[in-house]
């Protein structure tokens, strides 16, 4: 159950000094809202190219909002100032594949070698939808939303292939153009839908079974829309056993300085 | 001076048959109408990844249609079957970043760790605009567009840096709107423009004299407007004097199976 936070400061830079303090180790979900949150993924860059060809190959569930190179944790075009190294609640370290380690500070896992990608995730997409009046199930719950893994095939690059991870909104009949038309500004949040209607037709067999967070139930009227979701590279990535990779902990995502709206192309 | 030519197949595998045998050794300008062309960039595997991290962080100048890694001259996505080493009608060879080479096939200059990069070109945006009757003025003169080295700066990334090129087409006043509008909508093929109407504030002294390809005129009513130019990344590479680099022949482009109204985002 996530409740939003009443005692923490609303703007980004203040609220990653909390986060740094660990004064906030939960969710992130509701905070800063207006501001872009991202997902995060680092890896050796002896995996670079690969991870940023995949992800310039699937668009859809993995935009890159940045990339930060070796030798640097500071994330200078979404976040100057920022330590990627300490500014999230909590990470996850994954060796040859394997979860060993879950904590608040990676500065002990730092090496010059490692590439931080920060990628676009729908948290940031929400507001685009609640300030038109369409209601976000999940967030009128205080839940995540439903995430599924599809059978549409990611296209693969280097060592990275798998499916794509997809999360599902049930949105009425009738806001689903309008839903399309507002989603389609925004590429680097996800875009438009992957799928709209029928979820076995993508390989989803029990809307009522997500293979990660919450369950949301349709209502009269409602039709389940599937994006593209940025568990996918993280997925995918993993799947392929790298030496190392670094990951933001579920729901607990980089909160940036830039605006949703700055992100619009149109 | 373009002309159309008059014996050639139009679709674009046939086309690149011809540019294969010899048949076509000119410029690609105008053929295949409504089929997307692409700048080639072809680099050691080992800048790869700085140069596709600066495209990443380039889009306007620079954006990826395909990458085809090591190992592979075949972009499958865009034209499988063909083969980017012979289906081009001039390539350049840089070493050390100087022109060493002009020559019609690259395949004694091909090694297992070059990565070629296919990057969206203006050409198919012409398209666009002339079937709403908005004219393009180098095309209507049988011209390439005037480009300048502006004082833009790209975004660094790795070796690769330094300034934007653009190209400068005339648009009536009364178009400019529709103009942004349309080309709004081709992100891969450069986008909106960069800089409407003063060409001193981009660095830009004298329309009369690009520092590439030919003149155009200013008439009555018309605003200069400047789109990010795919000569950017080849410039910007140069720069740096990689060991090898390997680029495809101005106004010789690749000519891909790729509709340009598939590339719309909306």
């Amino acid at each position: 159950m996530k409740m939003k936070p009443v005692n923490l400061p609303q703007a980004p830079r203040q609220l990653r000094t909390a986060i740094r303090k660990g004064t906030w180790t939960r969710t992130t979900a509701g905070l800063a809202p207006g501001y872009v949150q991202a997902n995060l993924v680092i890896l050796p860059g002896d995996l670079a190219f690969d991870f940023l060809l995949f992800c310039q190959r699937n668009p859809s569930p993995c935009l890159v909002l940045e990339v930060v190179e070796a030798g640097c944790a500071e994330p200078r075009y979404s976040a100057p100032g920022a330590d990627l190294r300490t500014d999230l609640p909590r990470y996850l370290i994954y060796q040859q594949g394997e979860l060993t380690h879950e904590l608040a500070d990676i500065r002990e896992y730092w090496r010059d070698d490692l590439v931080s990608f920060l990628l676009g995730c729908a948290f940031s997409f929400q507001e685009a939808l609640t300030q038109e009046g369409i209601p976000v199930r999940h967030l009128e719950e205080g839940k995540s939303d439903p995430t599924f893994v599809s059978n549409i095939e990611t296209t693969p690059a280097g060592m990275f292939s798998g499916p794509m991870v997809v999360s599902m909104w049930p949105i009425h009949r009738q806001s689903l153009s309008r839903v399309v038309q507002i989603t389609t500004r925004f590429p680097a949040l996800h875009g438009a839908p992957v799928h709209i209607g029928d979820p076995g037709a993508i390989g989803i067999k029990d809307l009522s079974r997500p293979d990660y967070d919450d369950v949301v139930e349709l209502k009269s009227g409602e039709v389940p829309v599937f994006w593209g979701c940025g568990v996918t590279p993280q997925e995918v990535a993993l799947r392929s056993k790298p030496s190392l990779m670094i990951t933001h902990s579920a729901d607990r995502m980089f909160i940036t300085n830039l605006r949703y709206t700055e992100l619009a192309v149109f």
